[in-house]
């Protein structure tokens, strides 16, 4: 929900994740804290306060709240301080430079949901790109989008164009778990022009292995493998995950963390920004002028014709449901 | 609900009419197509997308839809198009530079109802001015500014002032089928600055006679007749339609074709900006803060005092209101 | 609702109170009127209109409203007005170069509900700065704000910092009638450095006596007085009135009046701004933050952890409830 370089010492770092407004500050020992962004006495956001001695001190009467959500300090009166004065506070791990935050039940807070980040262990400061973006849509339509490769030759002609070799494909489908998993295997593909200056023979035709994997409910990796039949051995390699935070039903935060083993010799900024054009160009509006026609409706109420191809997204679709449903709370 | 010539080659024009969002284009033919702008499957505006081969791509997944709305070809796996992938068209007519679309069932469209621009038969280029406006107001509320002559003495003192002349008459209506007819006979009148640099005798007072005809549910006709004593033969000659097409119930799209044979010197473009300014610069802002004044609310709701010379309007109101229900499914 | 120098001659003044739409202008006499902002025929705001003979015309139709509301002129046909046709009429009082309107029904307006300005007497215009602000916060949140003392110290650090005194103290709390009047008396503080430069001895502790007084629903004075040790009898001395005027639910008009007998030399309008940062750069953005996270929320609903010192506060709040509720037509 956050770049860990986004909190800075003596800097509070205001966010909103699932409508709940939300206030990150790195407490004396440098341990992150996430509060609830509004004091309990008279509602304005901590987060226009002030960092005093690792506790958030409430900008409007001084009231203050350390790590754990609990008043530490009441400027008021004898100092007293109420029993239960207090803000929710939320776990959170840091994670290859990426802060996760659990906003279920704390007792509920499960490492084992958090994403795979393995592929970037031993990467260098040079391998791994990380950006982020505000999209004004839902998370389901930025799954859709992500789980689906067929778009690139309308939505990124420029950089992945394929000549419609992806939406001529019909990749194997499993499902399993919280997971689904999409395999496209192409041969004797027109490279595309994002990764055609790296390849051995640039002219001529590669293969490509692109695995598309979601982990409901909101993390997708995206793997490809590319190579040519001079040198199969050398295969241009890409893993990725694509996180996605909704801020609200309307708009998410989306991070992602690439690792490539080529195109390592131009700055990390402008390979960053290549992505994010794609990602924040082509992308974003599309999902927002869609987000905007659908209009706040159901999906399926709106009844979208289904195509060859969608499987993926229809069954990451129908999971996720059953994913929410079960968190609701029996009445 | 647009001009000819904002649907350029190989540009997609979006608008929308009645809450509805529309896509034009011209196909091959260069007929003017009418669609739906909403891709049925992930809810993409087509306006988003690119022509090909005079059908409309759809700019996320490539989808194509002709003039009829068919989809026309599918880029994902065997191609197939599942019967019944169409998005709705809308039938259309160009008449006079202007682009009428019939919202409702295509079997009920009916040429008959389209509007009488025989006026303009035989104009040179140079007689007609035409113009555009986007009024964030309901069309009921454009229709009475337009039937009324009244307000040209407070809304258009520097054009159109009569010296009280417009109000204090009171015009004859006339009401049949679908019409309401209200003409002003004036005579003696001090005549309009707009008007008395194209008179024989400027200083002297000039007769009048003006036609306000509404022909439900959105057009207003208007015509004028202006000649002094000195030389009743030499008539200055105006005749205009004014063709409202509600954008929302909030807001309209507002066309005008006019003819004079006067005031022929100066250039179109000069002459429609003036005419521009009296609608958009005096009317508009009007109209728009009338609208938010009425919150939404029903204008009979909001009781409102009815003058002497609110005929041809209040009948015109109330005839609209019939003509609506009628239109409304039986339950 | 205003001050009497933004109603200028030939001048129409649009402000909205309690939700409702008002005009002021000065009639021939000169005396302010304030009507309904609505003209009764086609509800243009009349504001848009022009001022005719000390009437309000119509810029739309040109019906014309003198101060009592009445029609006055009706410029169509044979200029008949029908019975009743008219706008609301709003009783209004001058005092001390603001206006005081009364909303609800003229048969009540009670001068006794006046604030009492009389502090004010024999000052010249260099003892008096006056000011205002429009926030967008319910008024209820000013006036929490105006009643507390405490937040001076975190939220106007710069200016009126106490090390905290302020929030210690617990001052005594009178309530009578629609009044709550709060009485801090602080010995030995070290003096705000807003004061600091006109005390005798700069650096020595002051002893303050503040009184803050509500008058329901939405007046407060504030009173100060600072003297030293060394020469109890300088006193420095202010006195002043903060009217609340709801423009809505959601924002609040707010007038000052503040007379001194200190800091006298500066020019009046760069102590008015002075004045105004406190209030508009450092209280009005965090009240307009609150209001935000209240969402329009019922304050008691959202369940506020109330502190010792918030007594006066809690009071008025609940005073102010009962005098709203004693307002509502029974049923």
């Amino acid at each position: 929900m956050a770049r860990v370089d986004e909190v800075e010492p003596e800097h509070l770092l205001a966010r909103r994740v699932l409508d709940e407004p939300l206030v990150l500050f790195r407490e004396n020992d440098s341990t992150i804290a996430i509060l609830e962004d509004t004091c309990p006495h008279r509602f304005a956001p901590l987060s226009l306060g002030r960092l005093r001695d690792g506790a958030v001190e409430c900008g409007y009467h001084g009231l203050r709240f350390s790590g754990t959500g609990s008043c530490v300090f009441n400027p008021r009166a004898d100092g007293s301080i109420q029993p239960g004065l207090a803000v929710r506070a939320y776990p959170s791990v840091e994670l290859h430079g990426l802060i996760f935050v659990w906003m279920g039940d704390p007792a509920n807070a499960d490492p084992s949901k958090l994403p795979d980040l393995s592929f970037l262990d031993g990467a260098s400061s040079n391998d791994v790109l990380t950006g982020y973006l505000r999209t004004e849509a839902n998370y389901e339509l930025i799954i859709d989008n992500l789980l689906d490769a067929s778009h690139a030759d309308f939505l990124h002609p420029g950089l992945l164009s394929t000549g419609g070799a992806y939406g001529r494909h019909v990749p194997k489908v499993d499902y399993a778990g919280d997971e689904v998993c999409e395999t496209f295997m192409l041969e004797n593909l027109p490279t595309q022009p994002a990764v055609t200056p790296y390849l051995s023979e640039p002219g001529k035709p590669a293969h490509q292995k692109m695995v598309f994997r979601w982990v409901g409910p909101s993390f997708v990796y995206i793997s490809g493998d590319i190579w040519q039949d001079s040198d199969p051995s050398r295969v241009l390699i890409s893993r990725s995950l694509h996180a996605l935070t909704p801020e609200s039903n309307g708009a998410t935060h989306y991070w992602f963390k690439i690792r490539r083993n080529y195109d390592l010799e131009r700055p990390v900024p402008n390979r960053e920004a290549g992505v994010l054009y794609a990602f924040g160009q082509e992308d974003k509006p599309m999902l927002e002028a869609v987000a905007k026609r659908m209009g706040g409706k159901n999906f399926w109420d709106l009844r979208p014709a289904v195509l060859q191809g969608d499987n993926a997204q229809v069954i990451a679709r129908r999971h996720l449901r059953k994913m929410v449903n079960a968190e609701q709370p029996q009445s």
